[in-house]
């Protein structure tokens, strides 16, 4: 094993250390956020730094870089109050890498992209119609993190639309049959495949694989 | 495709709920954060909700659960200012999942699974023998999220350990190839297969694949 401190870390050329640090923290569960702006122009990008942050209330939460980087899904966000999250599959990589090229305010990525809107009712934000699993999220709260003046973006869950048979009957989402992949990195896709589910661990008790 | 509504989830019974929460939000970056107490007892514990914040400064984050339910990692912590975080691969899961099981504070994790400690130069804190891809990061800053007590707790990345072949011209680390896994849910474990890295996209110009 080869040791990288910090400082030759620092030195490195910005994309190089770029690449190196943000495949460092592992997969990623990469999808496309759909807003609209207040003037009604539909605005789809690609995140991969989403985290779960609890079930009840169901929050999850993701990054959205500096304003400069990243403007128009955080705005869109702020003025609107909801957003959508759309689960990337394999048959749409292309179209969704795409959509982080830095497109004007006023172009819609959906049309530049080939990617097709969809509406629902009680919704007011537009949902990627070739993702098969989407939700709808309420904005909760915005949190600057001073560090780097990127933002933590909170969001409640709203609704979900995914077809049921993926559901198991203790409600884990196999979400690889709805072709769900994740991402590494700024720019890798990958499929992923199941290995086991585990049972709940309790200390002394050798916790069992239950393969699914 | 069905729609859930965020009256029906929060109808449902409770670790029904969590798991399809859980889910929703795709493929984690499961990994073992490794502490050490101020009395020199290691602490070792399965976390999935790891972040990307940011290159530079090299910036991740993790969502650590109220301190009732996860009290030694966050503790340690702040006592030791440093931690570390151990890719987990296919032939140590049963071993990382256990450590989520409730251990005392007084017992260590590292004996109680079977995992083996191991101390780096210039470190305090205890790293997995047997993870592939190995980093310690500095604390920075603990954000609590008051909406359900859980806190986004910030490191800069203070030294990384892992093979360089792993490490592609342009920075980027297949991960994979150091056998590092990604997690579904609270107890899904996934093997992640590259379909490819794509190219800068910009605005009019078809990012192509570039297959590795």
């Amino acid at each position: 094993m080869q040791h990288f401190s910090n400082r030759q870390i620092k030195e490195w050329e910005r994309f190089y250390r770029a690449n190196f640090i943000n495949s460092l923290s592992g997969f990623k569960p990469v999808s496309l956020i759909g807003t609209v702006s207040s003037e009604g122009i539909p605005n789809l990008a690609i995140f991969s730094n989403i985290v779960h942050l609890g079930a009840d209330p169901a929050l999850i939460g993701f990054i959205n870089r500096p304003i400069e980087a990243a403007p128009h899904t955080i705005s869109n966000i702020q003025s609107v109050g909801e957003y959508s999250i759309n689960h990337i599959n394999a048959s749409i990589i292309e179209q969704s890498h795409q959509t982080s090229a830095k497109y004007a305010a006023g172009q819609d990525e959906f049309t530049a992209t080939g990617l097709t809107t969809v509406y629902k009712e009680n919704c007011k934000v537009p949902f990627v119609a070739e993702s098969n699993i989407q939700y709808a999220l309420q904005l909760v709260e915005i949190v600057p993190i001073k560090q780097n003046n990127t933002f933590l973006v909170i969001g409640e869950v709203k609704d979900v639309y995914l077809d049921a048979s993926l559901i198991q009957p203790d409600g884990f989402i196999a979400i690889e049959k709805a072709g769900s992949i994740c991402s590494l990195g700024i720019d890798g896709y990958y499929n992923a495949a199941a290995i086991a589910r585990y049972s709940y661990a309790k200390p002394g008790k050798k916790s069992a694989p239950i393969i699914f």
